[in-house]
């Protein structure tokens, strides 16, 4: 038996649980192997095959030019056919380690396999109002409001635009304010799609001008986009695979997405869906390293599910889950940076339903191990809808899955043996042993909004559910977090060269919007 | 390139996703180990130096008189000693494969090592009343209610009684109409406490003439005694350890049942817990054994959680989810039959925080393959409390868990490549193909009260949530599901017989308290 005394100076060393250092901030994944080693190599050559002998519509003359140079071909329907030992070449040479910048670079990420983060994501049109519980029209405030949200969750480490400014209908309007309000509202990374190419140079214009200094964007690029340059099956989309050019010429990281959906763009069988959504992230990851070589790629093959009942897609049930952690653990296998999507309930509100809907699927693929978990705070609706509650519901989710992800400790002093013997022969309890102070701080952590009142005290303190005390949470944020990182000469600038429509009373504490809780 | 047709005829073989036939329920587990085989190894030599060295407190003279003989000796405390080679044998000849009898064969189960199965649990005190959504005293009303209503859900295997008929004080009274109201609402295997052992012979009395056959339920015992033999740390309860006896003696399966609380009544490192909840789950498995050799026992070790700002339990955190997935992983390393808990939400209400807790610790506990997930439907309030509608929820979150548990099968044809050349190169999708058709009901699990809907037609049917849905769903099955497997006759005898309380009326359809959904 061991003698010597556990939960000692080591044990009062540890750090709290949840304390990530700046740049370290991921959570090693891994843990969850929905495939054998067998198994991804069958789908890998599967997506090999497909490739070579199937190959993708509509690449656009740049990459045709430059893949037909390095040996692709085109077969009499024009598709162009990648064959084996060139996409061995880019897979084996895309970039695998980067750092993907934020405005502060406390929110820095080092991008690589396996080393998971969570990101927000999505496209909604529809924001559940916080005052009515009701649907309507997402905006350019919600995307401000969503963003300085995000700020202040540390579960949450890339702020992608969850919502679309809806009133906002000319594309470059919406492109330059879609961007200016993730901007204004977190320091941290960010992600957006941008409709064209012509847009990603204004953009970079303007964030330099916020930044006050030209050649600012290039030096720390901290915004990616979200290129979404395959339609499923097999079809580069034009406009997109311009924009990931025009990005990778102009240093901006891309998330390269496609989204084929099981029985609809892809097989209902979901080991097919696999096979296709892996040969056209790769196809798309050969189309960027063709126009530039080893530029920083987020593989984002998000592999969607139907309904097929209705064909609609579904976001929360159990075979989405198997999906997204196949496709994370496959990029682990190819050592790429990868981002897959999680936590895409189907339910309308943040209920019991979309607490089951998200986990599931959050955990199993955070498990399974990508770089990025997107959607993974505030989404609802099967994507249709966000909401600033679900989005502080969901960090606080996060958290609790950080908690699994880092496991279970186990060592001579962990395994206590001379502490339980203490307790057994001594007190009969734990309570004030060395060891329980010592490790109270590391070994749990403890929710902010979730309950774990008795339920007299629960009833005393008014009987509020979850989505109840989000929604205190998030007036408390939103009457109080302003972000201030942008000069006011500089903002001012940037509203005197663009069309910027997020209105200034919205952006400072007197905002008529947001009253704290009484 | 693989040439022959997907989706042929072996794909339209296939069974529908969820239809487990009698006798194989169960869904096999152990894609999650928390645990390395070394930390196992490292676990297990810890918790058999306990046993060896600091022993259990408190052995009746019954097992004392027995494991002296086998080896074992007291210290001079009056600690009962295990030596490494007695638990060796214990371990070595303990039931690993045995039948858990249904009152229907239709419900029996074979209790092997990671093989899964989901019960209920629990011995709650409040009732979140279905109708004000309030929290008020749990009757034998209440038990009769959720007994029938599980018989209803085929994701739950075995009925454990998940609350306490508050109203009834005598002890004789209350284990008789607790068993007399399980075995009227459901023919599945039941569990529950016995709080006596001179009630173990009277109970099988009574059911043996609910069955109206003298010796029926030694045929068939459909009844587990859930036993906590221990309490934490390490010390023998006398009158669980003689009803565990009594039990045994008359082939009555158990539950051997401890629950150390980390922090508490168990060291605060999670692997100290571990050690300690092995020690005494063996420990108590050898009590049973030295009684009656080979008797089938389900381990069940529950390592709880404290939370250290208030020593309150709390189960609905990570720490939970891992400690609750390890001693799955550990007793499959035993190979011997467990039963850990989960869903054990500390939300008072079914919100969406209990959605997460509930699907994280009940996903992760499933997944480390014990062959029991107690306390899996129903409970709320950190145990305090229980909930009719919540039960048909988590059996709804259960039907998306063992999707996922089933995991991705891997084959020529579900890789699918000629069903993605099909696609790809005519109609551009898959809709029609004969492997989406084909595979519609096999490949995919359709859930039955989780919303699907697009966002305007739920607003259509008036935007209810999880919690309204799973109201209507209760409604209509009490108002109209009244098992009839006993015999009114025999009924009557056993009303005559015993002091049975549950009113008649509560038992037949035109039952004053429920009324169907208008």
């Amino acid at each position: 038996m061991a003698t010597k005394r556990s939960g000692g100076k080591q044990a009062r060393r540890k750090k709290p649980a949840m304390d990530f250092s700046p740049r370290a901030d991921g959570t090693a994944g891994g843990m969850y192997k929905p495939l054998t080693i067998h198994e991804m190599e069958r789908i890998h050559a599967a997506a090999l095959d497909v490739l070579q002998h199937v190959g993708m519509k509509g690449a656009t003359p740049t990459v045709t030019e430059l893949a037909l140079a390095k040996g692709c071909s085109l077969d009499n329907e024009g598709r162009l056919l990648f064959p084996r030992s060139f996409m061995d070449d880019i897979i084996a040479d895309a970039a695998r380690d980067f750092v993907l910048h934020g405005q502060e670079p406390r929110h820095d990420i080092d991008a690589r396999a396996n080393q998971v983060h969570f990101a927000t994501g999505g496209a909604a049109v529809k924001m559940l109002d916080s005052d009515s519980g009701e649907y309507r029209p997402s905006t350019i405030e919600d995307l401000y409001d969503l963003a300085r949200l995000c700020d202040t969750l540390p579960n949450i480490q890339w702020f992608a635009r969850p919502v679309v400014a809806t009133e906002l209908e000319n594309w470059r309007e919406l492109d330059l304010n879609t961007i200016y309000a993730c901007a204004c509202g977190t320091t941290k990374h960010l992600g957006s799609s941008i409709i064209v190419p012509e847009h990603v140079p204004e953009i970079i214009e303007m964030l330099d001008s916020l930044l006050g200094q030209e050649g600012a964007f290039r030096n720390r690029p901290f915004l990616s986009v979200h290129a979404t340059t395959i339609v499923s099956p097999l079809t580069f989309a034009e406009d997109s695979s311009n924009v990931a050019t025009a990005a990778a010429r102009a240093g901006m990281p891309i998330l390269s997405l496609t989204g084929p959906q099981s029985g609809a763009t892809a097989p209902a069988a979901l080991a097919g869906t696999l096979v296709q959504v892996v040969a056209e992230s790769m196809g798309a990851l050969a189309a960027i390293n063709l126009v530039k070589p080893g530029h920083p790629v987020i593989v984002g093959g998000w592999p969607f599910v139907s309904d097929l009942r209705t064909g609609s897609f579904t976001g929360g049930g159990g075979e989405q889950s198997l999906l997204s952690a196949a496709m994370a653990q496959l990029m682990s296998f190819y050592d790429l940076p990868s981002g897959v999507a999680a936590s895409m309930a189907d339910s309308k509100v943040p209920d019991n339903q979309a607490g089951y809907e998200k986990a599931i699927t959050t955990l199993l693929t955070a498990m399974g191990g990508p770089t990025f978990v997107y959607e993974s705070a505030g989404m609802l609706a099967s994507l249709l809808g966000c909401s600033l509650e679900s989005m502080v519901i969901d960090a606080e989710m996060i958290s609790n899955i950080r908690r699994c992800m880092r496991g279970i400790e186990v060592n001579d002093d962990t395994l206590s043996v001379t502490v339980i013997a203490d307790a057994a022969r001594g007190p009969g309890h734990f309570l004030g042993h060395d060891q329980t102070i010592a490790l109270m701080e590391s070994e749990y952590v403890y929710p902010e909004i979730a309950d774990r009142e008795s339920p007299d005290s629960w009833i005393e303190k008014g009987s509020q559910d979850m989505w109840a005390r989000a929604r205190n949470r998030v007036r408390d944020v939103l009457s109080t977090y302003y972000p201030r990182h942008i000069e006011a000469g500089r903002d001012a600038d940037v509203r005197q060269r663009y069309p910027i429509r997020l209105d200034p009373a919205h952006m400072i504490p007197e905002s008529p919007r947001w009253r704290p809780v009484s």
